[in-house]
């Protein structure tokens, strides 16, 4: 089964890192660039086909590992279910 | 307009950080893990309506700046059209 985890900072915490972006867009001639914020995608392969299961476990990584769930939100998504 | 440019590695690609965090899944405990690959999301508010167009600017933003098209491949995504 694979799963994508996505993990974006929280819309109050500041992200310099696309803030950076942002300015370097402006430099480059794209005009129109209203907020960027950058985040982190993880593509998982899972063994098992129990979804409500994988998505229980891939919560779990979130919080424990792939996330700080005090400045970071996280979505899982399981991809496709032919494992 | 909301739109997400997701950036990942390409799969010929090694992924050190992938693979660091599949050990890190295993020491946790977490079983049935097959390969985790690490990759990028960024978050753009544009302005303008059009979507075609928007899209297109897009596509030259991560070939420019946020892919490094050599070693990666980017997904370009509109999230929704209320501009």
């Amino acid at each position: 089964m694979k799963a994508r985890i996505t993990v974006t900072l929280k819309p109050s915490v500041l992200d310099p890192q696309g803030k950076a972006i942002e300015g370097a867009l402006g430099s480059l001639g794209f005009a129109g660039v209203g907020s960027v914020r950058q985040g982190k995608v993880f593509d998982i392969e899972l063994s098992g086909s129990d979804r409500a299961a994988a998505e229980t476990q891939l919560k779990a990584m979130s919080e424990k590992l792939l996330a700080n769930t005090v400045v970071e939100n996280y979505r899982v998504e399981i991809l496709d279910n032919h494992a």
